[in-house]
């Protein structure tokens, strides 16, 4: 006698499973194999479980390798989407679509976010949801290995929601943003460069430190003034939204 | 009529072609399908060829994306290798098998530095073996995909040139290193430590300085003491490095 799968399903699995089971497979577009390592992969670690040596099952360890996988797929679409760029144009273009705000953003549209069990409210867990899905990365790589994990990275995720273009365009001015935060705070920022003398081995570096009174909030190094501000001010940035 | 690939290779090729495809396919443990993209990740941009639209040819591009590769196949490899220990021990310990240094040494031993073409005798430029070792992962994965990169990596890199347990054991103290630097080079290293204020939002920063006279040699931040001076003494070795 022949089932479908999704009688099977009804027979087996609680009410609770099988709504998480239902609306994983709309995310991913296809029926999971390993439904244990999806699992995990929402667990933060505020909602950690204990394996019976004391080591702790949360989302942490699928975060590291969904990481280091979304990097490689979107190094490898970027690499042959624009076989005439440079190097710093990728790298450059590849940091707007896996930083941080970006990935919440994607956790939220794609729904992985309402599948998140965390059990902390603090202000300070503000990427939770990113966390999570380049743990969900991690979690597809581990069910359907690398080609899978292209493909949905490609299908589901750039082709609906990321424009390329726009992205292109869009300049990352963390210097703006941090000087808009103060005036926002009330805090007056300044900005100091130092330049570090050159030599004939080594090229002028540049050394700048965001202050708000006598406070450093944030510092960075360049080749030059503009990129060590840059640079300084995305280090404060990332200081104030942690 | 049926020819052997070793004797098309002999009719077909000149005697230098010859010559790097074989010692290649001996490196590989296979023979390459795409030539010129092997040859392309061998050619450092010191000896850069031009596209007619005046773009440049080199193995920058193909760095950035086996960079990439090669942080995934690591990553992989741990998370399956050490599946009780924590994202920070497997972050840690995959920097040690992937940092420049090591890049360099695997060049060196894999027999790809021989193959690197460069016209520069620059010192500044120490990690183009390392770099070109990169590149050359980009390069398979073009040829052979990610699970033909993994079986290299695997087989080919990590099992004759890498011993983990040693790497476990080996202790990165750039602290060490660069007070040792100091002493060779007959320069008096200072370390400054700041603790900046901890408020309800934010724990304390540690941010560290590390001055020859006074100049800024490195700085870094951390959440102790010791983890800001080990960033800022990895800051300053990098830029003696390189």
């Amino acid at each position: 006698m022949l089932y479908r799968l999704s009688e099977l399903i009804r027979v087996f699995i609680s009410q609770k499973e099988r709504s998480f089971f239902l609306r994983l497979s709309e995310i991913l577009g296809y029926f999971p194999h390993n439904i244990n390592i999806y699992e995990t992969a929402f667990v933060h670690k505020s909602a950690s479980k204990t394996f019976s040596d004391g080591s702790l099952i949360n989302n942490e360890r699928l975060e590291y390798l969904g990481d280091a996988i979304l990097d490689a797929v979107i190094a490898d679409f970027l690499f042959n989407k624009f076989p005439r760029k440079d190097e710093g144009f990728l790298t450059q273009l590849r940091s707007k679509i896996v930083n941080r705000d970006m990935l919440n953003d994607l956790a939220i549209n794609t729904g992985v976010s309402e599948l998140v069990i965390s059990f902390t409210s603090n202000c300070n867990h503000k990427y939770i949801y990113g966390d999570a899905f380049e743990a969900f990365i991690g979690a597809i790589y581990m069910d359907k290995g690398f080609k899978g994990t292209k493909n949905f990275i490609l299908n589901k995720i750039i082709k609906p929601f990321i424009d390329i273009n726009e992205l292109i365009e869009k300049e990352t001015d963390f210097k703006s943003r941090i000087i808009e935060w103060g005036q926002k705070n009330k805090q007056e920022i300044n900005f100091t460069c130092v330049e570090e003398e050159a030599s004939a081995e080594n090229p002028p570096i540049f050394v700048s430190h965001i202050k708000i009174l006598d406070k450093v909030l944030g510092e960075g190094t360049g080749n030059s003034k503009k990129e060590a501000e840059q640079n300084a001010a995305e280090n404060a940035l990332s200081k104030i939204d942690n």
